[in-house]
């Protein structure tokens, strides 16, 4: 089930650190935030509970698998967890490690940045990342 | 387990829908947003992953209850879920329904809004709220 003009269904350009049968785990460049991750259910559905039990329980372990692996790569002040999706309601996760020079801290990452930080991911980042997730959520499609 | 000037431990002036051994359910007031609400562990722990596996369900049930349960009152256009408490590290869910004509549509809650909503929640919301959430999670102890 796909919707034309939603990015979330296109999934084009996107670096996926997982991926399984109904959702995908990518890892986005160029926020600012180093680290950022998404959740992405790969049909065109708004709502968690537009899921079924078994579905709902794919996503959340998807997220705490991806939560889990940013603590042990990034050691993250905070984690931020966040399906929104208002204007793009295609559901996705956002798990963003939060770290006390990012560009918002500590307010949410959508406002103003108030700095540049410098943090770069550390080398083999990625690799891990996806290691990780396949651990956690089983051999990845990727 | 308790933190000194955190407002989630105090836990002072809510209004509250649910509240179960572990953690509880308010509704927010003030905020521009009718029907924001919130899923707030007692404890003073920081992330999801903090917890137990028995522990991140209950919190999963009662984020998830509570989406169905302001779906089936409020028809919103869409759902935010979010755990930020990135200055205030204290685990906590948002679960806020969204509309055409909120504050800050189609943006995140969290920017500055640009437009004021006449909406009112209908009479009884909050009783009904409060026993949609005790069927889907037990009795409450409020």
């Amino acid at each position: 089930m796909t919707s034309q003009n939603c990015a979330h269904c296109a999934g084009l350009n996107e670096h996926r650190l997982w991926e399984g049968e109904r959702q995908r785990i990518v890892l986005v460049h160029d926020t600012g935030f180093e680290g950022w991750c998404r959740v992405i259910w790969n049909d065109h559905v708004s709502e968690l509970t537009d899921l079924s039990g078994e579905d709902r329980q794919a996503v959340i372990s998807a997220v705490i698998a991806l939560e889990e692996a940013l603590r042990a790569e990034l050691q993250p002040w905070k984690i931020n967890i966040a399906a929104l999706g208002t204007g793009a309601p295609h559901l996705h996760f956002h798990v963003v490690p939060r770290f006390r020079d990012d560009p918002t801290f500590p307010d949410p990452v959508w406002l103003a940045s108030q700095r540049q930080s410098d943090r770069v991911l550390p080398e083999g980042f990625a690799d891990r990342m996806a290691q990780r997730l396949s651990l956690a959520l089983g051999a990845s499609a990727v």
